[in-house]
């Protein structure tokens, strides 16, 4: 999408032919720095400190880690000693364990003299296939806009979209999943306005997301966590649309603590309430969201203290509470199903529910079960 | 309620037997310092620079600050100078004008030569009769956590109670409201643990909620205001406690933005969901809570900045947004009577609607009408 007019990806080739180009997401959303990657460590290290981050993102470098790892040494060990090195980076990420078993059985097979070419192509085919699938997402999602936006009475200035974390192109190679959405509804001349929820404790919301819209030239307003529920209220709401980490079975969504909710505050104002997810995020083995999915407790310092920049443009952290108290961090809720308008994926809208996902998934039928 | 094993309340007369001791807030909670009001000028700064916040406060302070503009000069010209120099520190505050307005009924009438003593003592009424709304709120709210805990399983170790914001004894002159119950209830012996939200944007949980319950010794944790929903989903929260700015009539209740959010998951996980209120806060003239209260709308600066404690130990706040976002600041919301399991008056405790209020408060029965 656009930083100021010019188009970017999150990763993207070098024009030096080899090498790979970043945003230090780091340093978001005070400074814009582009960082380039030239070698297996820089990859590793990008995505251990963060760098990059987001699970499609993470795919993607580790993708560009290992042509790069080529790029160095083309030997068998060599090869085998930078999967190891990105699999340790971020040991829970599902998507970095695929991207690179991808890449390894295409490189496993190839001579020596061929390996370097065929890992450039297939982490470009890794990114290009991201893309595609997230920009599948949002064409699904724009046809439920539309129809939305032309059930407002004639004359109405804004089409409100709430959203919260932050599911866009940061975090994934380009477009995102729900702001995907956003952007193709924005693109197509729908006066999209959003509503920002800051995402407390990271506050993704308000340091990512902003910056994306703000960047892309999208109208919005960050607003606290607490304040969906007046605004749905009010009628200041037309439509809520997330992204999830993990869709259950039965259509129970795991995204960012809080989710749940604004969901409540959705179906208790008839507010619109959907879900865009890439179809390998459904957990087609697990039968019950709610109580089956394990939710990360994390690190209470999130919770105590608040990043930032300082008036003298120094990024630091505040302590927000008192010395010593006892806090605790939640990353993670589920949403019920039946809080659900609707799933977004790249093969169409679904309802939130087994039906609703073999429908379009009919190839699951039978797995995990 | 006590501060590391001594009793305090929020303002006290100084042993020089004139001047008042407040607790400043503004240094909280990083810092508990004393500071002896000793003029009209010292008690007016104290207010308008929130030194002292919480309604029932600011009207304490403000007869104090009566209280020693007599003991500076006695003569008419004065007390009603003094008058206008409190009533411009927070021009909105309710209590503040009732408290002066009472001050000078008795001020007025009385010879020059008895007003120091008169106002003294009026000072002194206002707050015991605070204390004593604020503890009677407490007693009622203790005979139903009584209930609901004795209802626990043999073997439970704790009684989760979450609250929202501070309704604390930091807000009036001793107790508080919502946190009245829960002092009450741990002094009763019930092995009480709250939740504690942090309550953006200005985070009144996080540090003044937080240090209230640090410094009584009561067990807690601070979390993010997302986390409310997941925790009521899973069985960790028995009850919901918050206090209100608002009552209307009908039994909706306004409070800080958020609270309706808490409300629905409590609503959707059958968490009872009470109110603590002291009797005045009830506007029998509002008869639709959700559609007439106005909400304020406040500095966009509090949702784009948080303000702690830095690792120096400097006090400084921090942006979390990119340079120049939108922002919305919405500070409260109203939580629907349907929603609202029962309230905590100083006359005992009533459903959540104009039935349940008269039945406490007959003689309003025609006010407002």
């Amino acid at each position: 999408m656009k930083v100021n007019g010019t188009p970017y990806r999150s990763i993207w080739p070098n024009k030096n032919g080899w090498s790979a180009d970043i945003i230090d997401q780091t340093r978001l959303p005070h400074e814009f720095i582009i960082k380039t990657l030239s070698s297996l460590q820089d990859a590793a290290e990008a995505i251990s400190v963060m760098r990059v981050r987001g699970a499609p993102l993470i795919g993607a470098t580790a993708a560009y880690g290992l042509a790069l790892a080529m790029h160095e040494d083309t030997t068998d060990e060599y090869l085998e000693r930078a999967v190891k090195t990105l699999l340790a980076t971020r040991p829970t990420a599902v998507n970095l364990r695929w991207a690179l078993s991808r890449m390894q059985q295409v490189l496993s097979v190839s001579p020596a003299g061929e390996r370097v070419t065929k890992a450039y192509a297939m982490a470009t085919k890794i990114c290009d296939e991201d893309v595609a699938i997230n920009h599948a997402i949002g064409q699904h999602a724009l046809g439920v806009i539309r129809d939305l936006w032309q059930q407002k009475p004639a004359g109405t200035e804004s089409f409100h979209i709430l959203t919260h974390c932050n599911a866009g192109w940061l975090a994934t190679v380009d477009w995102g999943t729900a702001l995907s959405a956003i952007y193709q509804a924005y693109d197509d001349g729908i006066p999209i306005h959003v509503w920002v929820d800051e995402t407390r404790p990271r506050n993704q919301g308000a340091a990512l997301t902003a910056w994306e819209l703000q960047s892309h030239g999208i109208e919005h307003d960050v607003i606290v966590d607490n304040a969906g529920g007046h605004l749905m209220q009010h009628g200041q709401v037309d439509m809520v649309i997330t992204g999830t980490d993990r869709t259950a079975r039965n259509g129970d969504v795991c995204n960012k603590i809080g989710t749940y909710l604004k969901a409540l505050a959705a179906f208790d104002n008839d507010v619109p309430f959907y879900v865009a997810l890439p179809g390998p995020t459904i957990d087609w083995q697990m039968r019950d969201g709610v109580n089956g999915i394990p939710i990360e407790k994390r690190d209470s310092v999130e919770v105590t203290h608040v990043t930032g920049k300082t008036a003298t443009g120094q990024i630091e952290s505040v302590q927000i509470t008192p010395d010593g108290v006892s806090a605790s961090n939640y990353a993670f809720d589920v949403t019920p199903a039946r809080l659900v308008t609707g799933l977004f994926t790249e093969r169409g809208v679904c309802d939130a529910s087994e039906d609703g996902l073999l429908g379009l998934y009919p190839e699951q039928a039978g797995s995990g079960l």
